[in-house]
């Protein structure tokens, strides 16, 4: 297998736990508008499982660029309206710091001593649907050492548009083949992969609380396959 | 005087040395293709001192978003043509090395420990005409401790293009008068300040080997003035 150039790493269930961080940050407002008897981690599949739609409808919609930090509010509330629960009666400093939960989402446990050791033999960099703001934001707070953050906030595409991929593999001035997209999802592998780029699989079985992925059977025989950053690390020599 | 959120930073000049570096890179490529009677520090000026007119001249042509790497190919290739050399008679991966130069440019002494504090109360970014490939592999060997590459790379507009500016404090999903730009250019910061930003200068007198700047006589009252980055630091009370 051809060593990468550059590593390349989805955020979102790769490096973070989103559901459990998203679920502590949804506790604590849920009770401060009064609504505790709602189950803050079905509150946050409820949030995240508007993603896919979203993402769908935006790229059909020929929509201006619009940062996922506005996406989440507009998911945001609609979850909170499938609560009965209207937004338009919160607080907006409260929605807005509600919504800024998924700027502070807690790494893995193997997440910075992984990245850590990967970042002393190869370019470290984001390849996530997450806006700049929010990535510079979260990797402030939980120690995330890239080299550059690039995605959507530098290509100006979600994946898995290939313009999401190749947009960033350009930034880098590599070839696809050069570049090595990390993930937990194997759709996102596949759609680097159709664009070229080498594969590696990192498995998170708790991203959705120890319930299956939504693209569990999308499995394909990935360039490197490892259960954390440090086993890639490791993998790669590092 | 307002507190910044965010502090973007100019790099060339401002950061690293890049005079004395290319002037080092030269004088090997000079040696390897026997002319090392050309003093390396003027070739390394001569080269440098058509980026202004390059700059002007791309910001007028209507060309398509063109990276600094690109466009320092073309203006190295002009300078070697200035001095009775053919660059198609170099070998191609000469040539290539040696543009390359500009990744491989020294941090002023002060820069590392002075980043690394000012780390500690902002988010620290760029905002240079550099590409994000060149600005990456200069922070990697540099030891850069950024937070973002941001500037060109993500804007895809050049300084002082208000494009520049403003797209870069987009990015960081801030206001103008919450983002401060740190230079050693007056024309940058009087450039950064009509777009509404902060500005703090560093003096970086050693820049044109001792000899003044091209906008020397610019010069405003900036917020903030500091000798280097870790008087700066003084000044923020990083």
């Amino acid at each position: 297998m051809a060593t990468p150039k550059a590593l390349a790493f989805d955020v979102f269930g790769t490096v973070v736990d989103w559901r459990a961080s998203v679920a502590r940050e949804s506790a604590q407002f849920l009770a401060q508008i009064n609504r505790n008897y709602i189950n803050p981690a079905a509150f946050t599949d409820a949030w995240r499982s508007r993603y896919i739609d979203v993402m769908r409808a935006y790229q059909s919609s020929g929509r201006a660029f619009t940062p996922l930090d506005v996406l989440h509010r507009e998911m945001l509330e609609q979850t909170l309206l499938s609560e009965d629960i209207d937004p338009m009666t919160l607080d907006h400093t409260l929605l807005e710091d509600w919504n800024r939960a998924w700027h502070r989402l807690d790494p893995w446990p193997d997440v910075v001593a992984g990245l850590t050791r990967l970042k002393t033999r190869f370019p470290i960099v984001t390849l996530s649907n997450g806006n700049i703001a929010m990535m510079l934001a979260m990797s402030r707070r939980a120690g995330l050492p890239w080299d550059a953050i690039l995605g959507a906030g530098v290509t100006r595409a979600y994946k898995p548009d290939p313009r999401a991929y190749l947009g960033t593999v350009e930034a880098l001035d590599l070839r696809p083949d050069q570049v090595c997209l990390v993930a937990a999802h194997h759709s996102d592998l596949a759609a680097a992969r159709a664009c070229g780029l080498l594969t590696a699989y990192i498995d998170r079985p708790q991203e959705y609380g120890g319930r299956a992925a939504p693209d569990a059977k999308a499995v394909q025989h990935w360039d490197w396959s490892a259960a954390s950053l440090t086993e890639l690390a490791d993998l790669l020599d590092c």
